[in-house]
């Protein structure tokens, strides 16, 4: 047995059918590698990933720009068996953050690394590294122009202040599998806010908040405002309620303590230590897909 | 009734005398101002900014040295009352990086800032600045040579993998407020690890794993191996189990979890939504200071 899921972002999408084709690709490749036994830290890497390269979503390539048009990308990953962990925040160039996290986990005593410090372990890796002009499309420059035009720092995944605009604006990507091992881990990566400045980190690369994956407890992946989520120690809190709640209670849960505690908006996906999957979002929609040994479902 | 507790770093401690008067001197100026009504973000903020100045203390002025010589301070601050949060972690030059902490909180629309774009927040809110000389102790270029000298990375407040080295090398600052309005808050800073490289940041500008507040739980700060602080999720942890513990046995039980799950040193301090201070640490010892109303005792 095992169980997989991803997300690709939460907000009011305009053209949800747009990313299905890609979401699908990605959970069947996830399913694969589990049927022929790869482990959960494995397997999300290998997702997340993907969804990096694909610039229909706001991580690795495509992601949104910071002010000064660049991109500044965040991944953490985390593995449930023994609460290992690896974060990267502020990290231009890199072209899977999320490897770069898996790294950082795998290869150093660190924990988080951020910035040019984090690139430089990338290079002394071996972590592939593209030009600019990989990252960057034209639709985000536009988006860019939009953000800049408006004055303001655009979600990244919607405007949801103004829910006329309806602009397909997708934020964060993740990643939560249990093994066939019943081992969980979980990944999450993102390009952050359109038009951020002052090297603003999100939710994505802080264990607790982003991401978070405990065999005893569950693993998770959350998207949505960044700053709430950190306030809320998101991943954390909603894992803790699977002690004493089914995933799906416990997603449901962390997302009403989301929004009352801090006014909060957004979703997350989870698989708790029985392999049960469950995701919840108080957003207009959450673009995800999942898979077990059986099927592949996109919704 | 309010309530207040200090910490100056965990670890094997050679001369713990040496700080008990910068300890006094700033939880009695603490006392004071929860005398006068201020409240608990403004205590936390100003007694951490106290043991930053003070260069005794790995935080602020003083901090321990990056490989290339340098000072890199990451902090974090949280308000119990409406679960705000400010963190920065990569700066150098701010001469008070929790005040800074506390402008991303109250004037930003961000959480956690890190790097130049961080220092680049800082310029625009006319946050003091100070020169490299101010930052860098002679003991510390000391500690550094030593570090180089023995191929490592130092850990920040001591050498616990030999017990042998009883030098004095203290981490993490922080403080823990409960005022008068029955408001908490707590604040955590920190220089990092000796000789660190790669924009490594540790637990102590991430808000759920070395700082967290919540009026429904309690306030903590956290110090010891960031690293594993963050993989434990520590201050959020030990908040959640004084929802069935008394502030005492939440800490004993938090720092048990820590070596457990992780196989964490270090410690922390606490106050509960009750008022009761408590504190725990598994290393050999733990600087620290509390006052109410009516006394103030160093430990």
């Amino acid at each position: 047995m095992f169980k997989l899921i991803i997300h690709g972002g939460a907000g009011a999408i305009k053209s949800p059918d747009e990313y299905k084709p890609s979401l699908e690709k990605i959970v069947t490749e996830g399913q694969k590698l589990l049927q022929q036994g790869k482990s959960a830290t494995e397997v999300v890497t290998h997702c997340v990933s993907l969804l990096e390269d694909d610039p229909l979503f706001n991580a690795g390539r495509g992601s949104v720009l910071t002010a000064d048009e660049r991109v500044e990308c965040d991944a953490s990953i985390m593995n449930g068996e023994n609460l290992q962990a690896g974060a990267v925040a502020g990290v231009s160039g890199v072209k899977n953050p999320v490897k770069l996290a898996l790294t950082v986990m795998e290869k150093s005593e660190f924990v988080f690394l951020i910035g040019k410090g984090a690139e430089e372990f990338a290079k002394l890796h071996n972590l592939e590294f593209m030009p600019d002009e990989y990252f960057i499309t034209e639709s985000r420059l536009k988006q860019l122009k939009e953000a800049r035009e408006a004055g303001k720092v655009v979600l990244d995944h919607s405007d949801l202040k103004s829910q006329k605009n309806d602009e397909k604006k997708l934020g964060t990507v993740g990643a939560v599998v249990m093994d066939s091992q019943g081992n969980l881990a979980s990944a999450t990566s993102t390009g952050g806010i359109v038009n951020k400045r002052f090297g603003r980190v999100g939710d994505s690369s802080i264990i607790g908040a982003g991401t978070y994956a405990n065999n005893s407890l569950a693993a998770v992946s959350c998207t949505g405002y960044g700053e709430q989520f950190i306030r809320a120690t998101m991943a954390r809190v909603a894992a803790e309620f699977t002690k004493e709640l089914s995933a799906k209670e416990a997603a449901e849960k962390a997302i009403e303590f989301l929004q009352k505690s801090v006014n909060g908006l957004g979703g997350l996906i989870m698989i708790d230590r029985f392999g049960n999957i469950a995701h919840a979002y108080n957003t207009p929609g959450l673009l995800y897909a999942q898979a077990d040994e059986k099927s592949v479902k996109i919704f």
